[in-house]
Order: structure tokens, then C-alpha cells, then sequence
């Protein structure tokens, strides 16, 4: 068919990737995913990215776990991801729109110390006043125990790996709940870089 | 100051990363640089992404180079970006745009035979008919000699490194000149991957 295809009302997603770089990268993603519970998302994995969908607390539960299994192994990792919500399409995986709130990987992963360096950058689709919703979401980012700073196309976030997803799916839940019909969020994040700190 | 900081009008720019799954990784971003002439581009990097900015060719020259070279180590390696054209905000890098059209690294990288598997998505900001742009736009793409397909958020692209950049660049182009005033394009490649292809 080639068509663009994109989630059913309100079930959210994202295609992300996990690269290691050391010749050990399959190991230590295969290992990472072992660590992570996945059965309340639904999840599909091909030769560029990893495909989550299902709750907004799952989707991002489910990710940072996998990021910071990944990470505390010490070897320079980049975690590359697109967050989606509200994108008109398919209906795959809808199933999983029945799943509570309780999120399985939090107790575990939340106890990983992890710095990172992170670009985010949010897209609310369709909608006109769109600069202004995003200047309010890098300001109630500030909240969230992060060092907040400005960049090309994007916003710079410093500090560790847990506040700053905890800000993420705020400004991503946020940016859905004042009514945005399509909201996109990327996001580029990098632990044990070796590279000084711009 | 902490703000979202663009690009002033119609200067293109380019935040991107190179990912070699490999210990090696430093050599091998460093040796690709070394091939590759930014003389035409304002170019910074830093410890999550380089960025580029400048007249939308030599965005689109400059960063299929650099992973060129990088893939062409036969390295399972990852190219990360993000396009941006017409995002409010600072002046950085406009004396680039008084560079003339003709390309510098083309030459060279266009000889490298490497194929990728690519998702990439088109995001105009700001516009009301945007999904019709962007189906209108994947129909296009079908003729560069890439094989089209769809997925989760992002259209796939299958084929030669330098088909695909082709086709991203038109595609980018014609998006700006349909009087898009803002457009971003996420693009994540993938070359010599050991996983067997979806």
C-alpha cells in the first residue's frame, strides 16, 4: 500500500532506537530488553527502529527502562526517538488502550543514576498558534530539576536520565490536554559520551 | 536564555547525528569529517548532535557525505536528523546564504555504492491541509528509485544511500516552495545492519 500510516485516536506511540556504540551493541540492546517489561505496549522491531503504542504512561515507561539498562552498562549510547498522539490512521494495537495506569518497569528503572545530554524538539500539527505552545512547555520544563537551554531547532536538557523523561511525558501529556490534535515530539538523548560538554 | 532558538528566514539547517555501532566510533566520525568540504556551511557540534545551516543544497551535500564516508566502513552505523527550514528565531550563519548553488561533495560521495533503510517524516508547522501535503509528497518519492512503503509515524525508504537523499531533498524542496512556512523532516537511516530487513 505505501501509505503513511499512523496510530487510531488517542493511542499513542513511538519509533525509537537504542545505539550502543561498541562492537558489543546487539548484546547490550538484547540485554536491555530483557530487563524491561513490554506486555502492556504493543511492539514491533525491524532493522531501523523499535515501534512502542498503547498508553502515554506505558509508552514512556516503557522507553526510558530500556535507555537506562542500555546506559549503565558505561558504554556512550544514543537513545533517538519520535513520540507520537492523535496521528489519523490504523488501528493496530488498539487492544492495548484497555491497559490500567500502573507502570511496570518504574521501580527498577527509577533506582538507575544516569546523567544525559538530550535535544527535544515538540511539532503540535494542524494547529496556528503553535510557537507560543511550545515556548509554554519549555518553560514548565524548568520544573522538573533540569538544566534547560536553548539550540538550533531544538531545546537542550541537562541532568539525570529519570527527570528528564519525567518532564518529557509532562509537556507530551500537557501539549495533548490543552488540545492539540496531533502532537509530535522528538527527542535525541546521549549518556557516557566522551565528548566535553558543550 | 533558555528559548527555542530557530533559524531568521529561509536559511535551511540540518541537527544531526552519526551513529557507528562500533568501539571505534570516534575514528570513524573523524576520518568521515575529514572527507567531507563544510567551507559552504556554519556548522557546530556538540556532545548530542552537529548542526549545519545554510542554503538547503549544501545542508543535503554536506550531511549525505558525512554518512557516506562513515557507512562506507562497512560499519553497522545510524544517521539521526533533523531538517528545518523557516523556523522563527536568530540570524546565526546567514552569511552562508550568499553561497552559490554548486555542491562540493557530491563528486566524491555519489561514487560510494551503499544501500540503507530509511523512515523519515514530514512535519509543516502551522498549516491546516498538512496530511494532504504530506501524502502528496511520499507519492513523489516513488520516483527516485526507492522502494516506498509505510509504517507507524514515518514512511520507509529502501535502496541506494544516494537515491534516497535525492528523494529527500526533493521532497524537502517541494514542500518549501508549496508555501509551507515552516517544515521539519525527521530522517533516521540505517546502513549495513545485521538484522534481517522487515
Amino acid at each position: 500500500m505505501g501509505n503513511f500510516v499512523c496510530g487510531s485516536n488517542r493511542i499513542a506511540g513511538c519509533s525509537f532506537s537504542i545505539h550502543p556504540m561498541s562492537d558489543d551493541f546487539i548484546e547490550i540492546i538484547t540485554t536491555a530488553l530483557k530487563e524491561v517489561d513490554t506486555s502492556k505496549v504493543w511492539m514491533q522491531t525491524d532493522d531501523v527502529s523499535t515501534l512502542v503504542r498503547g498508553r502515554i504512561p506505558h509508552i514512556f515507561d516503557v522507553t526510558k527502562a530500556i535507555f537506562l539498562h542500555a546506559a549503565k552498562t558505561g558504554v556512550h549510547v544514543a537513545f533517538e526517538a519520535t513520540y507520537s498522539v492523535g496521528c489519523p490512521g490504523d488501528t493496530a494495537g488498539d487492544v492495548y488502550m484497555a491497559e490500567d495506569d500502573h507502570v511496570l518497569n518504574k521501580e527498577k528503572a527509577d533506582t538507575i543514576k544516569q546523567e544525559a545530554a538530550t535535544k527535544f524538539a515538540l511539532y503540535p500539527l494542524g494547529g496556528g498558534d503553535y510557537m507560543n505552545q511550545i515556548y509554554a512547555q519549555i518553560e514548565a520544563m524548568k520544573d522538573h530539576g533540569v538544566k534547560v537551554s536553548g539550540t538550533h531547532y531544538a531545546t537542550r536538557l541537562d541532568g539525570e536520565v529519570v527527570n528528564i523523561f519525567n518532564g518529557l511525558e509532562k509537556v507530551f501529556i500537557d501539549m495533548e490536554e490543552s488540545g492539540s490534535l496531533h502532537t509530535v515530539m522528538t527527542v535525541s538523548m546521549s549518556a557516557n559520551s566522551p565528548s566535553a560538554k558543550g
